[in-house]
């Protein structure tokens, strides 16, 4: 796995020790990670904070001239929340671990330019599997199903 | 202006105190105001609490079925990253105090079946209209327009 995915899976699994929802996430700008994040909907009781959106909170205010340079990895496909920042900041380039166990608004973002490459990586499925069998009303409130 | 919009624009304008990006929103279920909230950029130094996310978050952890029983006021149109979350989790109705400063993804939200109601209202469009012509830079950086 590279070291940028890795840090995304290192991410979901700080997640998951803190007793959440193991998505992780990071932001790469000219080789460098300037944004990580996991999802925080129990640690922080956030319904915004998904992973990826913790990343870009975490990357900080940045000119939107560098956004449009930036690949973002996360652990599973983005839902449409998440999908809606990357075609707000217009990030061009997106790879997903995973979308097997969940897919995003992966169309969508296709459908508006971004490059998308889903590794389907055995460590992300088997994380998420692992969550949701163990916590599925968790995981339905994280993705809006009742 | 209907008490949900005039506490919307309520919120927009304590945004602008705290010298903050003058967007507010609420989400309503069964008629009471559960989520209130306004754009936290240069506030929180956020990225992700545009007007529509603090609501959201403000709002707290709901059950999924709650979301699809709401109305979303917002004082402005919204951007990619709000509608997206307003798919997430399916409200089904929005209620748009302007988009003549600022067109966001309506025709997305609308092909996904959200009902929009946009009012166009002269105090938001004039709240914006100052605060686009005093601080564009800001503007353009909420927006990630380089």
């Amino acid at each position: 796995m590279d070291r940028y995915m890795q840090a995304a899976v290192d991410e979901a699994l700080i997640g998951l020790k803190e007793g959440g929802i193991p998505i992780g996430s990071v932001i790469v700008h000219d080789g460098k990670i300037i944004g990580r994040g996991h999802n925080r909907r129990i640690q922080k009781g956030s319904t915004v904070l998904h992973g990826e959106m913790d990343a870009l909170e975490n990357a900080g205010r940045l000119h939107a001239s560098i956004y449009r340079e930036c690949v973002l990895y996360t652990t599973l496909s983005p839902c449409p929340m998440c999908s809606g920042a990357i075609l707000l900041y217009k990030i061009p380039r997106i790879i997903i671990g995973e979308n097997r166990t969940f897919l995003g608004a992966e169309e969508h973002l296709k459908a508006s330019g971004v490059k998308l490459e889903v590794i389907n990586d055995p460590s992300c499925i088997a994380i998420m599997t692992g969550f949701i069998q163990a916590r599925p009303e968790l995981w339905n409130e994280d993705i809006g199903i009742p």
